[in-house]
């Protein structure tokens, strides 16, 4: 059987993911008074007066909506709402299991950006933060924009920053080998979809002075027609305004990270690249080249989006981490600051002399790593004002 | 310390009334590939195929939401959606005690009727069903009649039905011991908001012939001046056209059903009833009449909404089991059937032997009543032809 079938029955057999559970008893009349009528009346009062004591008075303070349209599922694309369900089911398994954050998916039966903000935002008053998952680019950059400036409670895109964190984690732990200063590297980004967006912009937040995007049309500058997302991301890039495609610009460059398309890179390409290149080639299940080709095009350090290779870029790594930090902080949202921190923990949980050609980022099992990258966001919150706790 | 302060620190305390778990291991690779990638994409493809294949891969089979707008809650009123919160919480808790169904609740962040149909629509998918809790009358009408035409899902008002239904259930265990006939009885409702119109509506499906409504002008009558609501009202009751206040259209009721206001039936009204009179006076935490001065007047059976007298008429004898029936069924509604096969296994939990004055309504903590109410649900779900389980 493969897993996918296997997964098809395990889904049967389990009726459901997730579930919503009582934290409290209510063997009796006196039970109800305090947790139902007319106990409960008292924090509703204290509510009306003080709407933050809604952090103290329920569930708000570790909850979080996991939000889907169902635009841009794993590999299958757009397959509407309803089918996105189980993913979105195992995405609040994983915050519960990573971070003890309490998820739960809700699926939008709209395609239209106003009215996926809208919805959002009339149902986000019991949530202490979004979690944005599967939606398409490039209206996932405006959905989260607009969500951002109208909440004052943390929206993440997990597609675009959580795969970014993790990125960012693995080229900081692989310049400590390869012995490159960030500053000086040429950096091609093949996919300028969600992910390779965010990862270009938090790779320049992070002092990166030449990243390079590419399309399957090749690489992008500013006298191109391109939409708005890509405009804005083609100025702050491509600083030397290299033209061609993949395997033009590809020369040269010390890191290559993938988030598109399955064997676009080639070892003749990786063979055309700087010494001790890197490279991540993310996309899943076929990756733009597998480690082995990569390795014969001279690659020095390879990481996938695969369990069955070393160096796993796993979302997995950040997304737990940075709500769990988030939510601690009360902070009104995630910015710049706690993401380069929780990139920050994940690479700094490999010791130095652990750190090799095959281990630059940590597994994702790994709770200590999940409460090493908690506590960063938690401070780097604290440190950039965003936190609300008292 | 009273009952409120110990439920304010009882809610500090506990950090929220319930949560959400995994029901599923994710410890390594494996789990990690059936639960999530990339086995979870088999389930969503055959989601995409068959839309109904949600209820055996998800949890939607289970799950329902309750949803208020904050607008009429407990005796508070209008205290808006976050100050709610407790109380949908609290109502959540009662759903997994009673009849183990996954409820989750969501406050909705406007007043506006077309907002809030069009937010719960456009959330809807994932559930099973929309539990909504807490919405003024008029418009919560409007607000369930629009729903419940969008939704192919159960949509129930538990302050219109829940009540109503239990009050049917008193009503007929009443009538068991006083041998009066429904057809026969004058039934004098005051209050005319979510609660009176639908004890009337659900009374004269029952059979029930001569009903007349009172709100703070007194009874209602076609030829004044009402609202839309309270209009629809007027025609389906007072059929001898009664006319006055309370004190005047009381004499020679049978029955008095108060869903009002503290204090506004006095011994001296109920005196005027009909013999073997009988008060349901519901208006919580004062009623409208103790029942040691119900029985001053002659009143045969008493029932209030508080647990600390006899008759404790409740609505979590109802919506637990109402939801729980439906939802095994995968009912596309909760119809008049389903509602009056539910008032009718709650009263019929009580044997006749055991049937007394003071013991007209089950106790709310009889899971075993529970059970009957889902089943008598299920079965009416059957018969009338809504149910779409295989």
């Amino acid at each position: 059987m493969s897993i996918y079938e296997e997964a098809l029955k395990f889904h049967e057999r389990v009726k459901g993911k997730i579930e919503v559970i009582s934290r409290v008893e209510v063997d009796n009349s006196y039970d109800l008074s305090l947790a139902y009528t007319p106990g409960v009346a008292q924090p509703c009062i204290e509510i009306q007066k003080n709407p933050n004591l809604a952090y103290t008075y329920t569930r708000k303070w570790n909850t979080i909506a996991v939000i889907s349209d169902g635009t841009a599922v794993l590999g299958l694309g757009d397959i509407g709402p309803l089918a996105s369900l189980p993913v979105m089911e195992g995405k609040c398994v994983l915050f519960k299991k990573f971070a003890d954050v309490d998820a739960f998916p809700i699926v939008i039966d709209s395609k239209n950006i106003d009215e996926i903000v809208d919805t959002i935002s009339k149902i986000s008053l019991g949530f202490g933060g979004i979690n944005l998952e599967d939606i398409s680019a490039p209206r996932c950059f405006e959905i989260e924009k607009r969500l951002k400036e109208k909440l004052d409670i943390p929206v993440f895109h997990d597609d675009q920053h959580g795969t970014a964190i993790v990125v960012l984690a693995g080229l900081i732990n692989a310049l400590k080998i390869v012995k490159k200063d960030l500053e000086g590297l040429k950096i091609v980004i093949n996919g300028a979809g969600a992910a390779g967006t965010s990862i270009a912009k938090l790779l320049l937040s992070y002092g990166a002075k030449n990243v390079i995007m590419c399309d399957k049309h090749g690489a992008l500058s500013t006298d191109q027609n391109l939409d708005e997302a890509k405009m804005e991301l083609a100025k702050i890039t491509n600083p030397n305004n290299e033209k061609g495609k993949l395997i033009d610009v590809i020369k040269n460059a010390d890191v290559f990270i993938g988030v598109s398309a399955p064997n676009v890179l080639t070892s003749e390409m990786v063979k055309n690249m700087s010494n001790d290149s890197i490279v991540f080639a993310m996309a899943n299940p076929t990756p733009e080249i597998f480690p082995e080709d990569a390795k014969k095009g001279g690659a020095r350090i390879v990481g996938t989006g695969r369990s069955d290779y070393p160096n796993q870029i796993n979302n997995v790594l950040a997304f737990p981490g940075i709500f769990r930090g988030a939510l601690d902080a009360r902070a009104s949202e995630i910015n710049e600051d706690m993401k380069i921190a929780a990139a920050m923990a994940i690479a700094n949980s490999i010791k130095e002399d652990e750190l090799t050609e095959e281990n630059i980022i940590p597994k994702p099992f790994d709770l200590k790593v999940q409460r090493e990258v908690s506590r960063a966001v938690f401070e780097a919150a604290i440190k950039s004002k965003v936190a609300r706790i008292k």
